[in-house]
């Protein structure tokens, strides 16, 4: 059913939404970076599949060219330039990496609140030039978009939905502490065994961390109602001239297309207009270039390591550079480093750097041994596709939540970027390539990926063409958004309960005492008698 | 992936499990009745797909005639003939129509409690002649099933399982109050807006039914734990050689493949290893046999009116079926009724009575108005899968609860079946019929059963198979299990946190009381000086 185009599809349903026939018109509010990357597998399939796209984008948009895509781009004219995102971006990642591992929790609170305080900035601003251009509304308005497709990371994309009148889809990775999930999509997350999102836990957990767990969710919760939301409820309330809530808004998202799946996930409870399609990115390998491949053969029986830190991290300090080269130089394996900084003094005959890798054809190729990571999704994802075992180097972000369910499924080894010497990288890498158990859990998360009734990038598109034919998905919307948080968690039920039983208790002591006195004052009669 | 046979599934997946080229063996503990003629769709596929079935049936099992199958059936002896199960089958559905509508609710309580305390000896006589009997038992061990599929209406699946170590499968439709799914399932239910299973509430409560919902599932456990479990978890213990409980080896389930989906449920939370495939037995109507095609087409425009109480409910009381008959003369459509009682006096001639009607023929029939039914699941899946309004007449069992969700979803109106009276039916039938709204719902509802994105069969056969390749489905097992019940709820944490507090204002009231007497004692000082 799902390998024809949207009109096959469409003559299958009975006559319902969409006429039959015709395809649909989709608009996306992306997220940059990897975010885009993921995201532009599902447009590239609908695309593909008759749909027409419209990226409504950012000028200061750093993932992608316009002119080579298959999509039509709504370019946004911001206050701000391309340069100031990667510098911003730059300052970011600065600090994250470098930075905050010096500080405490409350300075590390502090600088991240700073920091979003300035991305929150921008994306007012790049609203500002969506919802209070009136033309470009009309235009959009007019153009009746089926549905329109959003990444959470960048807000807006649902306030434009509501502004269009258009059902919207989420394509999410995460909120921290899973906040946003739990408290506007009404996902529940029982602290006890289900670990907060960058939390840094497992499913399973000591008295201590469930402790850590529930105090986690409950300050993400405090911190995101006081500092984050409130100003922004305010503006969605003035851009949609009705009180409203952030909250309420993103609560009405259709589906929430969740980029993991049960290989990288702990099993949690999950609604039924939540869809777990991490992954979906992931294609089987294809041939390497010629001077690529003859490297790679060259390694022998002892295959090679693929490295790379990711699209964002370009260069390293040149002690770390070094520090990595040379460990890399006393493998018996061959290397290949995707790196754009200064060539490191010891970089070994048996490492090669390249400014860019085909990283999904190198993890599937035959010859690969092992994945050195910073530990982002897609990069994760991709070694999940081919059974490769990590060692993962986490920078920022989800990364070490990454790492660590990478690390609870026995396929990855975990390094401190900014501890970590020459001999423990050697080490983790031997672990994982001489440890046949980390190949092991790999090829077991594989084989999990692989098996699934439907892939995940078809079960996306399913869910987006089902919103389309059927205008939502409202019979997979839980009735949990009609309630107040105190009825969701039936506290009225309870205080109205323990009302009772104090009343009881009350009248019963009421009761007896009064029994008591009545007998005393026979008692007392009687012997006066 | 799932149209060829098993041989070609096996060959995609990456060697794992089961051989590529073998086909899997399969063991079948089944309920009676109308679980069986479910259960039954799901063996026809995987027979079909190559599989070897072979089904643990009781020799007073009343669904299946051996002779006529595609499976191998291995009959258990056990001490009750089919004839003592049906007519204890016809005492239950007496008590419950007749006489339970009569009584208090402790009275029905205790009259429930008494049947199924008879129901449990049978179930236990039926265990007994197969776990205690050694030579089947060797049988069965040395016939290396890869799987078992249980359903738990009749308990004693699973130990079979754990006894021959083999993984197992539930195919289930619900317990009371959901208890068995919840407290060893660890499937998650909000009792603000998940309602009990057999609680007659909807998705939507009010206070009051917040309340009482939560009182139902608080009083489902402790009936469970206090009376049902108890005797079972010895007698799994014994059995097991170790101490043990039910819930626990029933939480040790694979799979719940429940028999409901987001048509007829309403959207809650569940765990990725439950799989809700309500209306796998469903399939398009075939042509009718010559004399009822040609009185189906007798009905002209106003078409034709279906009318079962399903496999159990035989015959009425003379004055029931007058006046049940009565109503059907009074109305424009024809009608097909199911029925083996003495042919009503009253009977219109535009109604024909049948021993057995081609029910999913008949609803799938493009005649067919209205569908007046007991409620049960098969029938109502029949109904939804060809998008057919219905009257129900709730008798037993989950049968007022699932009118109630098709009421709740606005495709059907419920009539009471011991106070209806003829102009009752009259006007539920016109309402069903004439107001567009209930067809309407009918076809959404339909819509959404047919737009999934692989069938309710498919997927079942997929885990089944899946558990079948992997000896198991470990990686969709959530880690509640491995916690006790105040761990799960972080009341231990709770209890932590709370004590904390309380010593830290201990702490301070005593600083407090302290500085007081202090400055006190100074002052006083001060004063005599």
């Amino acid at each position: 059913m799902m390998s024809g185009k949207c009109i096959t599809v469409l003559f299958l349903v009975l006559g319902s939404g969409l006429g039959s026939g015709s395809c649909g018109k989709v608009l996306v509010w992306p997220a940059d970076n990897s975010h885009w990357l993921n995201v532009k597998s599902i447009l590239e399939e609908l695309a593909d599949r008759g749909h027409e796209v419209t990226v409504l984008l950012s000028s200061s948009f750093l993932g992608t060219d316009p002119t080579r895509s298959p999509f039509n781009f709504e370019v946004i004219s911001v206050p701000f330039t391309k340069e100031d995102m990667a510098s911003l971006m730059e300052d970011f990642l600065h600090m994250w990496v470098y930075e905050l591992p010096n500080f405490s929790y409350w300075e590390t609170t502090s600088r991240m609140c700073n920091l979003i305080s300035r991305l929150v900035s921008i994306n007012k601003a790049t609203c500002d030039s969506v919802v209070w251009n009136e033309e470009l509304m009309k235009m959009l308005r007019e153009a009746a978009f089926d549905i329109l497709l959003a990444d959470p990371l960048v807000l807006g994309g649902e306030l434009v939905a509501e502004k269009l009148g258009v059902p919207f889809v989420y394509t999410f990775r995460f909120s921290i502490g899973n906040t946003v999930e739990r408290l506007c999509g009404g996902l529940p997350a029982p602290p006890s065994y289900v670990p907060a999102s960058m939390g840094g836990q497992t499913d399973r957990m000591s008295f201590m961390e469930r402790m850590k767990n529930m105090l986690f969710y409950a300050l993400q919760d405090v911190l995101f109602h006081q500092f984050f939301w409130r100003e922004w409820s305010q503006y969605y309330s003035d851009v949609l001239g009705r009180p409203t809530t952030l909250c309420e808004t993103m609560g009405k998202a259709e589906m929430w297309l969740i980029r993991t799946y049960w290989d990288f996930e702990f099993p949690r409870p999950f609604l039924p207009n939540f869809e777990f399609v991490g992954g979906l990115h992931c294609k089987p390998a294809k041939p390497l270039p010629e001077e690529m491949e003859e490297f790679v053969q060259s390694s022998g029986e002892h295959g090679i390591v693929v490295f790379s830190l990711g699209s964002m991290v370009y260069n390293l300090t040149e002690e770390k550079s070094n520090m990595v080269a040379l460990a890399l130089s006393q493998i018996p394996q061959k290397v290949l480093w995707r790196y754009k900084g200064k060539k490191p003094e010891t970089l070994g005959p048996n490492t090669r750097i390249y400014d860019w890798i085909p990283q999904n054809d190198l993890l599937g190729h035959p010859k690969t041994k092992a994945f050195i990571t910073h530990g982002g999704t897609n990069g994760i994802y991709e070694a999940i596709y081919h059974g490769i075992p990590m060692v993962g180097i986490p920078m920022f972000a989800d990364q070490p939540d990454n790492i660590a369910h990478m690390k609870a499924k026995g396929m990855a080894v975990e390094l401190d970027f900014n501890t970590m010497q020459t001999q423990d990288l050697i080490n983790a890498l031997n672990m994982v390539i001489n440890n046949s158990s980390y190949k092991e859990n790999a090829v077991r998360l594989s084989e999990i990926h692989h098996d699934q009734p439907i892939k995940p990038l078809d079960r996306a598109v399913f869910w987006i063409e089902f919103v389309m034919r059927h205008k939502g998905a409202k019979h997979l919307r839980p009735a949990a958004h009609e309630l107040t948080w105190y009825q969701y968690h039936c506290l009225d039920v309870l205080a109205f309960l323990l009302l009772c039983a104090a009343a009881a208790v009350f009248i019963a002591v009421r009761c007896c005492l009064f029994c008591c006195k009545k007998c005393g004052r026979i008692v007392k009669k009687k012997k006066t008698e």
